[in-house]
């Protein structure tokens, strides 16, 4: 069962303007950010409700979002559905005809389950599945 | 006052088969769906806990939406925020050095006062405020 949007992953060149700009937009100080290698990339994040929005900027030229801010520019990347049991959903989608760029869920931040939807099944949408541990 | 993601907007290109993989996708038959004729648009809603998953199709051309099609492709078009006072936030915001695409809001879906950010001025995420009446 989908829980709720987790967050909304939004690509930014540079974290450390763009943590300024959205601290203004947000009304909120201080974000917390978080550096995570194994993806090349720098995270912060913004409390709104209780969802989140996450900005993430490239560590290095060679990772998957460089390529997609030389591509589409700063902006929306993804969103992440919350779900109750991410094995469930990954095989309820499979069968209806979704695939996955990740068949089998991984580990990601704070200890969730991951696992990333083929945006070429989902109307050009990124979307992560994500469940609590 | 920021309250919660009130939706996310996705930009497709044919609502009924956009409308048939999201029921899917989400478990939710039916969504509802509306016309919006001084937008050129027609929308479909997928409530995910507090929050909305809006499919939002481009009925004409020469619609906003349709250049955003032709120029990146369907996918993640929009979030919206919900805040307690909209003009406050404007206020707040254009202090702030933030942009805005209308200056005063207008009334949007189900009577709700809306306004929309410049992305030029929000690391190119379109950001739509909106306010219940």
């Amino acid at each position: 069962m989908i829980l709720k949007i987790s967050h909304i992953g939004i690509a930014v060149k540079d974290l450390e303007s763009s943590n300024e700009l959205f601290s203004k937009l947000f009304a909120q100080n201080n974000p917390y950010t978080e550096h995570v290698p194994q993806e090349k990339v720098n995270l912060s994040f913004f409390p709104i409700s209780d969802s989140i929005l996450e900005l993430i900027e490239p560590t290095d030229a060679s990772s998957s979002l460089s390529s997609f801010i030389n591509k589409r520019g700063e902006g929306l990347h993804h969103i992440c559905l919350e779900v109750d049991d991410i094995k469930y959903e990954i095989n309820r989608l499979k069968k209806l005809g979704f695939t996955f760029i990740n068949n089998e869920p991984t580990v990601g931040g704070e200890g969730f389950l991951i696992s990333f939807l083929n945006p070429k099944s989902t109307n050009g949408v990124l979307i992560e599945l994500c469940q609590k541990q």
